[in-house]
Order: C-alpha cells, then structure tokens, then sequence
C-alpha cells in the first residue's frame, strides 16, 4: 500500500517574489509533492497555511503516514493547535520531515526541546553534500556527495540534540559546513532533518533531492498502528501487578485516581 | 568555586500531606539542599511555586549553575514565563536535574519534546537500582546496585527520546523495570533524570541517593561561561564569508537584515 | 525477494546433554531457522561449527542477507579466519544477530570493541522482557512485556558501548535487571543483540521470542548492494578534488601511492 | 593531582624524512608533550614504538590515565600483546586520545569494531574546523572554527560508529568534509579521535590544536579507580541473588563453575 504524504507549504513566498513564483510556478509544495507521486511507492498530497486549520485537521493527520513542513517567512502565523496536532501525530507514530528554513518552524522546535539556530548567508553559494553513512537507507542509491550549484548557506554549530544519526555533512563554498542529515525519534514517530531548499533556487527540481525525500519518507513511515494516547500515563493496580505485592506504607492517591499532570 | 545550586520544589504536598511533612518537616527541596550543603564543594538554595515567580527570577537562574526540580501536583500552575526562562538558561549553559515526578513538569517535557509518560503504582514496594555503566562519573562511589525498600513505580516505556547514556536502571518488587538514570544535553545545557523519589517515603534522606544527586551537580555544571544568547541566528555577510566569494543569483534578504523566525 | 538468513549454531550442548537435546532434537539452529521459514518472507539455512569453514565460506556469507549466532561452550574454537570473514561481511552490509552467550563470541566482541561482560545466575528463573520503544520495529506486533517462566539470569552491567537504541530491558525474579534488546550499526550492516535463549530452558521455542527474531531479521537486512571492500581508504588524487586546488608544502606519498596500514 | 598522560608516538616518519625532522626536531610526541606540560595540570611523558614493548609496559599502563596515540607508517609493527594490553587498559579506565592517521591503528581499530577508513589527499591544502558543539568541554576556550592552512585531506564517509557527540567537523579547500572530534565509551574508558596532524605539517604547534588535545586529556580522564578484570563475569550464585529464588530445572553448570568465554 502506498505510502500517504502530506507536503506542507508555506506557500508565502511563491505569492510575493517574482522570483520563487518563477521556479516554482505551482508552489513548493506542489514540486515536492509532485516528485514523489512520479516516484511510485507513495501519494502525496499538499497542505498550505492559508487553508482553514493550516490544511491539518485531525482528520487529515490521521490519515497522512508521513508529514514533509518547509516554512520560512510565517512560522509565527501557525497556530499553536495545530502545532500541538502535529506533534501528538508524530508521537502517535507519524513521520516527520523538516525541510531547511523549518529548522525554524515551532512543530521542530518543540520536538527538539532546542534552539534548532543556525549562522547563514543567502549567496548562491556551490553546496556539496557528503554522506556520511553511505548505506544508510535514505542515502540509497545516491552518489558518496552531490552537488547543488546555488544555495544558501547554513553554518554549524546547528543547535539541535545530537541525533541518532549523522547522514549528510554539507560543505559550503564560503567555507563553513553543516550536518545536512539528521535522524531522530519522538515518541512512535521518525523525524528527519534535511538542510537544503532555499526558495529562490531550484533545489527541489534537483533529482539527488527529490531522492533524498523519497528515501526519508520510507525510513520515516512507521506501519505500526497509530497510538490513540501517546501520553498516557496508566496506573496499574497492585493487583495487577505482573509480581503478586502487597500494599505497604502510605500513599498519596486513592483506587482509580488518575496521576497528576 | 563552589558550584551554585537551586533546588526547585513545588513545595504542596509538604503543606497538605501529614504523611509529606512527618518525612521532610523543612519540605523536600531543602532536605536535597541540606544533604548537598553537607556534602561540600556545592552551595544550594532553594526555591518554590509559592514565592514571586516561583522564586526563579532571570537574576537567579544567571547565579544558578545547576537547577534541581521537584514537583507533581502542580505541574500546571508553574507559569509558561518561567519554564520558557529555565529552558532558556538551560540552553545558556544552565545545568538541570530533574526528580521522579518531575517527568511531567513542564520545563522536563518542553526540552524533551516527547511524551515523558510512563506507567505507575503507588505500594511502597521495594526498588533496586543498577549501575549500567558503573565508571560514568554520576555513578561514582556507588555500589553495582542500592535498594530502596519503599518506592513508587514507575514502568517502562518511559516516552523520552533516546538518551546520550543510560545511567541507571530499576528494578520494581512488583515485576517491572524502568531507566532511572538518563542523561541528554540541550544547547549548552547538561540535563539529568533521576527517577527515585515519591513525596510519602524518605528516599532523599537515603545515603545513596543523595550520592547521586551531588554526581549528578557535578556531572550538569557546564564551567563555560553562560552563552548570552542561546537562540541567536547570525547572518555572515557575503565579505566576511571564511573564504572569499562572490554573491550570486537572486535573494531574498536585504543588506542587514534578520532571518525570519 | 525473501530475506535469506544463515542460522549459525554452535551445536554442542544439543550432542552432549540429554536435557538440551530433549528440548531441541535437531538443534538450536533448526529450531530458529524453522520458525523463521514457517512466519514467511525468510528463507532460513543453518551452519554449525563442526561444517568445514564452520560452514561460513566467503561463497554462504555472500548470499546470507542476515546472519544469526548462537554460541556458549565453543567460543575459542571458532577460528579467527572465520571471524574475521564475518566481520568483514558485516561492515559490508550483511546484518547480524547475536543470541544469548554469543554476548562472548568472538565476532560480538570485535565488532563491539569492548568486553561484552554481564553477571549471571543459571537458577531456571522467570524473566519478564520489557519494550522500552514500544513502536520500535523490532517490537512489532508483540505486547508491553512478556515472561519466559525459566532463563538463565544476565545481570548489568553490560560492557557493550552505548547501543543506537535500547529496545528491551529484562526483569528477573532473582532481582536484577539486563538490556536484552540492543542495536548498533558497524560499517553498512546492522546488528543486534538478542539476550534469551539459554539452552536448557525451551526459550526459542516462545511465539514471542520467535516474533522478536523475525521482527530483528527484518531491521537488520540492509537491501543495499554489498559493498566489495568496505574499509577500501582511497587516494583523491589533486587534480581529481571536487574543488580546483594546486597541491602546495612538502609530502610523503609518491603519485599513486597507496596509504599506510 | 596532575593528569598523567603517556604521548605514545611511531617516531619512524621523524627519523626518515627530512622534512618531517625539520618541522619535529625532538619527534612529534615530544613535541605534544612538551605543549601538554607547559599548559600545566598535566605531567605529559612520551612512549616510542622503538623501544622494549614499545614503551608500553603494564607498569607503565597502569600509571597512565589518558594515552595519546599517533601511528602512520608502522600500524603493522606494534605488537598484538601491546594491543591487547591497551585496550584491557582502556576498557579498565584509561582514557584514549587517537590522533590523525592513528584511525587506522591497531587499538583505535580494535576499539570501534568497524574499519575506520576514509578517502585522502596529500595536497598542504587549507583544512578549517567548526566546532558542533560550542560548550563541550573538548571545545572550550576555542573559537567557533579555527584554520590550519596546510593539512591533508581526510574525507566522508568515515568508518567509525556513530559517536556519543560530534564535537568538530572539517572543511576542506578541495571541497571535502569530516567529522574531525568524535567521541565515544569503551568500558570504563573515554575514547576521542582528533583528525589534525599530518607530520608534513606543523600541525602540533598550532595553539589551538594544543588546546584541543589538552581539552580531550582533561574529559578522557576518568579519576575512578582502575577496575582490575574489566572483562569479569561473575556467577551470582543462587543463596546470594538480592531476591530470594529457588533453584528451578535443569542446569549445565556445577557450583562453583565458571561460565564459557
């Protein structure tokens, strides 16, 4: 069964540059999500800030296996609702994957528990990125480094928890270098970090790109069944403890109470 | 120099358990304070929900080298300025050390980005603690395993991410298991959970915990001085680039200006 | 394609004890290997030590997908050769699967690089396996925790290096605790160790046990073409560097010189 | 109490290249114990393959507490004994330091499990290294990236396992990157790899590469006690398990036996 993707746009600047709207005449989001049906394997689909609920009711998280999020001018105009959304979606067991400026976005800043900052420079620079895992399954089939002839750059150190994984390492012509790849767990979910896509460049056009994507939205789609509660906090009764125990010393809370929050 | 210690206690049941108060007359926070006091190298205050900003003003945190953090029934009163300004000083450089409840605290699940839920009962039964890693240096002096014969449990999963070390792990008279010992660094900030301690036993009273809470200061104090802005995003202009470029293709950003948040 | 697996088996206490050939009359090895071969997607093979090569030939591992291992009584009889062939195929990419005493077989403790010691108890007591990562997909389809009413007792600490991830964490009656389930990843192969699975006891034959074997086969198999020489360190020469460079200051190596070993 | 570092240097390339005596007239283990010793806190010794057990004798070990390790040209003629005896000492709690090409050494190699190769070039091209991590403690005192202008290229992807922390990352003028500080625990013992070094190079007389090594002596240090048997696995005999047990079923060990390696 295909895999289900969400693309969310932003979809701002496509609006009000000439130039963004010129590489990407249907939306970000509409090019990233088009690759990936091309691909085979998965259906992808969009979402957009402006749609009512940012295009992220319940209903539709419940039915997207993997989230992609790029975002740059507006991450302050998400609502925190759907920002908590989607964050229960991921701890429920839903993939996520942050595309460059949504290093930014508050759904990643809050799955990460950091600052997520960065040092960048918006100059067309050559970026080269390295894997530095070569058969880890989101570098499959790709080259040992590939080039992107414009982008911005971004420069470490990049403030985020030390991954479960290393992937890529971009090097930057001005002279800096990135952790471009990054692999981590929230809860059920797998969440994915991959630097490149400044939007006055035709990154996502790029074939190494788009296969990068696709690998991740693979690695990061959890079959399991989706948690109802990913924070539930259940009490098990002393009778049923796995072990028989006895009840001893004084306690704070009566049969059935629920725990404190 | 000393090391600078705040212990935090949300400071309730103390006023409204008998059971609470028999064991720690002075409240919680200041038998963790006393026993650290005494134990040289580190000089520890205290601070509680009850006083003007929970006692953590900005002033405070910026005197703090190691925050420790006991609550449970209050989580929800502890107000959201407070917790964004100990993650803030956490990212700063600020060590944290948060206690048993504590999993649910506010600040603990803002750096965790993750559920922190777990399973639990309350029976006084008997808790055994093993060293997984018996040379990690919160673990130094302690014996392969300690007991402490009236605890809570707390039962795996523990929904936190994958941690750097597992320090610790339980083991319940009723049949489960639990990590009690984990560690994670958050920014510049060094942040250790340590399970034990249910507000109706004295296990901060016991020898061997006290040992590795004083560890565990010594383990979280960051000695690099505070960094003033944890969150800062600088932009390197195209002329202080490490190696000289020339900017290229179009952008979006002009001469000076700020990256988007 | 089904994932080919090799299930290497010591085969000797199934020769030299009634109780263990009782329990597994055509060895460990064919036990696992069946009900690899009955859940589907496997084709399970077996080698044993007593084999020439001990079965392992450089023409079996090349066609092995994932390689499981159980050994206890025979660790120093296997010969380095094979080892070293083994460990070879695992940084190509071939996944591994440590059962039980392999925790001291000699390919666990290369590829681990530490002592790999534990404590342990042979009183056919209850151990009761506990999911730290409970949608992990190693832990798929199987409940919280389970019992296996009898095992040998393995206790922390552990001296392997801190896993990728911890997935299992036991619970024994005699009081302590062991991380059962760990995973690593060395060159292009993943591994993973399993701890039941003591020889007296009917541990392979649990559907659980089995569950977990199969969930691990699936993680493990890396679908990536093996690499030829995985620890391959090739020369860049100048005028191939991504960047135009001119070599500069003096140096040791000839043109065409390999490096040093 | 000074750390006590042994600087265990090939001193082959120093005796044979005339460059390389130009640039290291005493030999360049003299050269980073010299800077070790004028820095203050340490006691920097030093330690030829040259000489009887090549300056490693269990003696010798046994009053270490952070080894440094620099090989190139003779990876093949230090003696497995010393091996063995180095990573028995690491895995006791010795700290390890391996620097630049030393990631192709005997225990460096032994104590990753992995192959450790990477791609190079020999071209005195410009290498600048970034800090990931700003506030660890290997990083302190530095600045966010530092230059070396002549280095050999090292490159990704590196055969190592995943660290416990990346602390620096290089770029290099040819267009390549590399994880160039890792980190890692094996057994009781602190493990770093430092990429900088070439011996073409004044590498070691750089101040800010000397404070890195002088950083990585004072986190490798473990000041607990050096475990005796880091390799023992006790038998818990049944009267003594902290939980009263009976024996139950068959077993293959006698009292008293000690278990299969």
């Amino acid at each position: 069964m295909a895999i289900r993707v969400t693309v969310w746009g932003e979809n701002v600047h496509e609006q009000t540059s000439k130039v963004v709207a010129g590489i990407y005449p249907e939306g970000m989001h509409q090019a990233i999500a088009g690759a990936l049906n091309r691909a085979g394997g998965v259906t992808a689909t969009t979402a957009t800030l402006q749609e009512p609920e940012h295009g992220l009711t319940e209903a539709r998280l419940a039915q997207t296996d993997v989230l992609i999020w790029w975002g740059h001018a507006a991450h302050g105009e998400v609502s925190d609702a759907v920002v908590d959304r989607v964050c229960h979606a991921v701890w429920s067991g839903m993939g996520a994957i942050f595309l460059h400026s949504a290093h930014f976005s508050k759904p990643f800043k809050r799955l990460m528990g950091s600052p997520c900052n960065l040092t960048w420079r918006e100059a067309g620079e050559r970026e080269r990125i390295w894997l530095t895992s070569r058969n880890h399954p989101i570098a499959a089939g790709l080259p040992d480094h590939f080039e992107l002839e414009h982008e911005e750059m971004y420069g470490e150190p990049f403030g985020v928890p030390e991954p479960l994984e290393t992937v890529f390492i971009s090097w930057f012509q001005g002279g800096e270098v990135f952790r471009s790849g990054l692999t981590w767990r929230r809860g059920a979910g797998n969440v994915f970090y991959f630097r490149p896509g400044h939007e006055t460049y035709p990154t996502y056009h790029d074939p190494n790109v788009q296969r990068v994507i696709l690998n991740a939205v693979t690695w990061a789609h959890n079959p399991a069944a989706r948690l109802q509660d990913p924070g539930a906090a259940p009490n098990v009764p002393v009778d049923k403890a796995p072990e028989p125990i006895t009840e001893r010393g004084p306690r704070l809370h009566g049969d059935g109470d629920g725990g404190f929050r």
